[in-house]
């Protein structure tokens, strides 16, 4: 009697099953060029979606689909594929502020004051060392350790740019970066006109790079008079390219202001007309609130460095103000001689303590908020938030796959704020920019790690010799 | 004819090279049980010596010489060598304030202010989850972190004490564990009373433990009577074992003690008599240089948290006014539920750039005072400075051994300014305790790692089930 009622049942089941697989064979999975699959997807898209068991589909240099494992493996086809089971999968980190050659003087100057660092350590060796070769090979220990540590766009500021941006194109990094302006002369300018022609050869030549976008970098309104600084706004106008800039650093540079006749460093530049969409700020501890609705009605961008900022004792930027003001507002590092290192794990984390500790509110500044920062925040300050922050079909794929595995990881309850409380740089695993991967479980792809290790020794050499240590205080 | 001046002098040389021999030969290197050769050692003595060839002889327990690598080669032959080209060899990290078993609640719940972390989730979590099989395999896990990071001695406070100091016997760390006395009813405890006796008990189970020290852990004044205080404080003086205490972390407690008509957290423990030699201290941010002159005059030892302290936003412990005052002053990472790890290299870090930003003074706890409050500050602060905290003939072998070749440590300029400001838990390749290698290159001697994680996962679904996680604030 049974079989009399279950077979109908059966059969319908089976018809129905048929039916359902034509649906699916006529839906071809697309072939697509890579497939990054089985992590916890962190897309920081403006809903902030997390997908547990997450996929992205990346074509060329682009994502064509984030969803879950499940429904990109029926849409999509990987001509190669990464498995993400058990990591994090997010957008690659942004870096709006280094000096990537200066991670050849990393500790070579500690426990000082920005100025005396500065006059008595940094620029003389600088005077001294700072070549084309320097520059290229503190590039390429930079790029390594930002590509084993998740970044994937930074910001940088620096001389022999064009030879910054050769090394980073050929690390695969994508860079903003700007050529510096500075009044006196340097290693790659007599005089800032000089330094002014630099900078424009320097953008004919990249601009247009799907990697580089060259931009212009006058140094800060304490090493720069108002005609400079007026001229590299000019000149980065006149070809539509980010100016990347010191501001509102430290005391000193609030009194540099106030000899010129202007209550801070805000008011000089926006009296010199400085301020527009594409200006990216670097520091802005000492800016009031309504310099920041200045800042933000102008459409300039803010670099916080908590760490570097901690370290020479400059101040604290005020991040829940700029958050409230709605400045966009990302993270930096700041050069590795003044961190001491390009991670900006570290760099989260130190934001989001830094701000709970100076609100007395330990609820601001949470994961979430920090991840943003690092991610679609400073893809926002640089004007690039259409290109890169997030993870987001049409977007650049730009992404990392981040271990959760280890002793000081365990348990998980939450990924998001993993990545801020407990995760560090060294536990990325794979860096991925603009479709290739760079680093594939911490196997460096592009970059000869054993030679710039070896080659950045050599270069420390020449630095001990000549510049000559101080006694430094107790 | 020259030959007739010459051949006298190599006969000279010769003779004299024989006679050379003949005494090295005399002096015939004495066996021990393990050297550790060829790295910069870090010694942390009263003349802060660094080595840079140094090496460590190591005899049972005991370390029996630190000198260059060469003297050590001529006076003693290892039964065990560990080569330690390229590193830093330095004293174990002594981190003076965690809660071992709570790694099983990290990253639970971020985010929050302390009353809130405390009373809304973690103390409820304690009051479902907490066992004597839980506080076990939260210690593993907690072992595990220290050891792959450095730390070999580290002072706890938390339920069940014994059998956290089981399992820290058994990992082969090092302990000051304090079983704690809380006024309402806990895991371990249905009232004070019943907490003395449990710790009595676990001080005659342990007292005279080569690698562990009982100690008396009463709470905080904000959850403790005086009676109860004062009863903790007796027990731990009638049996000579330390005494750990929260102090002085929030305005909140300053408040409760004010309740009691007294300024502050240290005016009212002074007045019921509580300090003396053998108190610990951890916290204490809210404490007036009058005060500080009282702790020192006490022999009372402070723990500095200064991740914890930022994460919590309870404040900033006026650390060179301590270091000012003489006071005892070691680092702690405070428990994982709130720091989010276990790194002492971090803490020191940490502690550094806090300071020099709360001071506006960016030479100020510059880089050997760091590691000084990371060794041989904790094991002041503990009374166990005569044991450990330096590489000295006498000591204990606690000691580990650092790498330094990373990409982000490359180039090494100073090794002392790079263990703080590069250096993490992660770059610890070996770890020594007593005498006795608990990692060696990374691989752990006395943990099954990957079981520990898989327990504690385990345990991570339970406190998942048991605690209802609430919104937190964005």
């Amino acid at each position: 009697m049974r079989s009399v009622i279950v077979w109908p049942v059966v059969l319908a089941v089976a018809i129905a099953g048929m039916l359902a697989g034509l649906a699916g064979q006529s839906q071809t999975p697309r072939q697509v060029d890579l497939v990054v699959t089985g992590g916890t997807v962190v897309t920081v898209d403006a809903t902030h979606r997390v997908l547990a068991d997450g996929a992205v589909a990346i074509s060329g240099a682009d994502i064509v689909a984030v969803d879950t494992a499940e429904a990109i493996r029926r849409q999509f086809r990987g001509a190669d594929t990464i498995d993400a089971t058990g990591t994090v999968v997010m957008p690659g980190l942004v870096n709006t502020h280094t000096h990537a050659p200066m991670s050849l003087f990393r500790g070579l100057a500690d426990d000082l004051a920005l100025m005396d660092w500065l006059n008595n350590y940094i620029f003389p060796a600088e005077a001294k060392m700072v070549s084309p070769e320097f520059v290229r090979a503190g590039t390429r220990l930079a790029a390594l350790e930002m590509i084993q540590s998740g970044t994937t766009t930074y910001a940088d500021m620096y001389y022999f740019e064009e030879e910054i941006a050769k090394e980073t194109r050929a690390a695969g990094l994508r860079g903003v970066l700007g050529q510096t302006i500075i009044q006196f002369p340097v290693a790659d300018a007599k005089t800032p006109a000089d330094g002014l022609k630099r900078a424009e050869a320097f953008i004919n030549e990249f601009k247009g790079d799907a990697l580089i976008t060259p931009a212009v970098a006058p140094h800060a309104l304490y090493t720069l008079d108002g005609p400079t600084l007026k001229a590299a706004r000019d000149l980065s106008r006149r070809y539509n390219v980010p100016t990347l800039i010191h501001l509102a650093e430290t005391r000193d540079e609030v009194k540099t202001a106030q000899e010129r006749l202007f209550p801070s460093g805000v008011a000089y530049l926006d009296s010199l007309g400085f301020f527009g969409p594409g200006v990216l700020a670097a520091h802005g501890i000492y800016v009031s609130e309504p310099e920041m609705a200045v800042l933000k009605s102008k459409g300039v961008g803010v670099s916080h460095n908590p760490e570097s900022n901690m370290k020479l004792a400059s101040g604290t930027a005020p991040v829940t103000a700029y958050l409230r003001a709605g400045v966009a507002l990302g993270l930096g590092t700041d050069g590795a001689a003044s961190n001491n290192d390009l991670d900006m794990f570290e760099a989260m984390r130190m934001a989001s303590l830094l701000q709970k500790l100076q609100t007395s509110d330990p609820r601001v500044v949470n994961a979430q908020t920090a991840i943003d920062m690092a991610t679609i925040g400073g893809a926002r300050a640089m004007g690039m938030d259409k290109q890169i922050g997030s993870l987001e079909p049409g977007k650049r794929a730009d992404l990392i796959v981040v271990g959760m595995s280890a002793a000081r990881q365990t348990p998980v309850y939450d990924p998001v704020s993993h990545l801020v409380y407990v995760t560090r740089g060294d536990d990325v695993q794979t860096t991925i920019v603009n479709g290739k991967p760079l680093m594939r479980d911490r196997k460096m792809l592009t970059l000869d790690e054993a030679a710039i290790i070896r080659e950045a020794r050599g270069w420390a050499e020449k630095v001990r010799a000549a510049v000559t240590p101080q006694k430094k205080a107790n």
